[in-house]
């Protein structure tokens, strides 16, 4: 079938609206219409070549609502209708990752969906037979795709697919890295670093965990007035900090936070924020992806006195069991999204989005189909 | 009082045997009888002139079997013929370490005792008038010392001092760190790098907690036969390994290991013992001490994939409650204590102690006053 597409046909250039070609679903694979999408800085990180695992040409795009079109033979848990957000860490309930409550980095596709590729080592999409590379396993900047039954989480009918949309990465990768991978404990003083999509949500789990005190440290003032509305209780622009802004965190809470996160992808940040924890129990849970290289260093001895470094992919949620819980909360007021989507455009005009993130004027764009 | 005491006059120089002179114990200290005393590789640290914190003249030693000889004013809890052993790690009972079941860190006389003062500031050793520096607060090198009661674990009687001494340090960390630190869980897949005494009692945590195999890991294969009579199930050279011994560890246990402790000090095998932890659930756990100024460094790719990176000291074990509790284990047959004193000599003999350690010689050697 026919569908609009946004092409990235190489690395730095904008996207290219476009229509595909879309092949149905074979074994165990479901087509999607795509009816709302999040625009990531993930997906900018991809398009701007500094990805080693970006394949070109490709359809970008992962924070997908989507609506079941068609299943592919041997598809059991879905029908056409069901509404469902695509998962770029799948679920297949089977292999020693499904099978261990410590993680949800279930690889039973990991090796084809990380380098565009479908389970079968095939691609769905094309142009003028041309082939197009999948991204994530997702490829949402589509009005319809395909992925796997395994990778799609079936969620509430009664959700807005143009909001929860954003729990298909940042919103759950900030709220589950502070429930999940951090465990906050209630009355716990918390420091994030970074208030994008990710870090606005680890505030948001960091109120659900009932922190006591959470610190919002970003270098745009800016952002903190989103900060404090979604929770936070001290803000900090490192760029009014003399010195060290881990020394400068340990003084302001009387020795460290309990637990931070970085939510930016910069090793130095990472640094500052282990360090600025606690001696005893201190916990630091890197969020943000690194460009190509780039390495995290401390002092051992900053471990030794009890601190740990921890890091978190998708906040740790198992997608197809957890994610549909996530909206369920949505639903229930306990998460907020309708805040966080500064701007709505359609398709054509996605690379606008693009500019709004890099100008930093947006927590995220929703591309409604 | 008069002692006999070994003395390090300056770093790098033999110690030297010396009569001293020791002032009875004032508010909340004790006057101790040394009956043993282990030699670590901390004090061959110290002696070196690596540790940025070593001030000399001082008496080292801090693996100690001790009898209680008198108390000063104030001392509640221990009278004079109590068996102790000095905790370089206090534990008062009422600091927000002390509160936190997280941490054994009690910080109520750090500032003294890691900069070789009695916590009023003044000193107890001293030799023709000219004061001489304690050692981790428990300078175990001499006849008569003079420790601190919060810095004291009173134990059982019936144990030889001349063994139960190793718990003083080494072996408890070693245990701990698998124990307490890392919560190894039964069935679980451990590595452990260096096979000194914190490395085969790091093997010794690692059968107690009931791991199904433990990987020992040492550039000197005449100690995997200990490291086998104490547990450990496979045993690599990293010399025999070509390429990254990490690599190797995770083709080896088809993925990674579960735990991970590094048991040396070295900046490079953390790294490793890192990154042959598997993805996932990974926990690697820093024992060693690093020189100054060395750094861990990975890529945070290492962390976002489920992987921790923790530290330990003295085991994550709480001195004065837990210790005690160790002494009885050993009693009871379930730490082994007897096979890792490979030499024992009077304190005339202190530097063919260290000739030893550095020749790689000895697990522990073990003075009799």
């Amino acid at each position: 079938m026919k569908a609009r597409a946004a092409v990235a046909w190489e690395a730095q250039k904008p996207l290219s609206i476009e229509e595909v070609d879309v092949e149905g679903p074979r074994e165990g694979e479901v087509l999607l219409q795509v009816v709302a999408s999040g625009v990531c800085h993930t997906d900018a990180f991809t398009l701007s070549g500094d990805d080693p695992e970006g394949a070109f040409p490709c359809i970008l795009g992962h924070e997908g609502g989507c609506i079941v079109v068609e299943c592919g033979p041997g598809v059991k848990t879905l029908k056409p209708g069901d509404h469902v957000i695509p998962l770029y860490i799948p679920e297949c309930g089977h292999c020693e990752y499904c099978a261990s409550p410590k993680t949800n980095l279930c690889q039973s596709i990991a090796s084809t969906v990380w380098t565009g590729y479908m389970p079968d080592g095939t691609r769905r999409f094309s142009k003028n037979g041309k082939p197009i590379f999948h991204y994530m396993g997702c490829s949402t900047f589509a009005e319809y795709t395909v992925v796997p039954e395994i990778a799609l989480a079936k969620i509430n009918p009664a959700a807005p697919l143009d909001k929860v949309c954003l729990l298909g990465c940042g919103v759950t990768t900030g709220i589950g890295a502070v429930l999940n991978t951090a465990r906050v404990e209630p009355g716990s003083t918390v420091a994030v670093f970074g208030l994008g999509g990710i870090g606005l949500s680890a505030i948001q789990g960091a109120v659900m965990a009932k922190a006591g005190r959470i610190l919002a440290i970003d270098l745009n003032s800016d952002k903190f007035e989103m900060a404090k509305a979604l929770g936070a209780t001290d803000f900090i622009n490192p760029r009014e900090v003399n010195g060290s802004i881990s020394e400068y965190i340990r003084d302001l809470t009387k020795g460290g936070v309990d637990y931070s996160f970085e939510c930016i992808g910069n090793v130095n940040v990472m640094r500052d924020a282990l360090e600025c924890t606690h001696m005893g129990w201190g916990v630091s849970t890197v969020i943000g992806v690194a460009g190509a290289g780039k390495e995290i260093c401390t002092r051992p001895f900053n471990l030794v006195v009890g601190r740990t470094w921890k890091g978190s992919a998708f906040g740790g949620v198992k997608g197809r069991s957890q994610l549909p819980g996530y909206v369920d909360n949505y639903l229930a007021g306990k998460i907020e999204l309708d805040k966080l989507v500064t701007h709505t455009m359609p398709l054509e005009d996605i690379n606008r989005a693009f500019d709004l993130m890099h100008e930093g004027k947006s927590i995220r764009s929703v591309i409604i189909f």
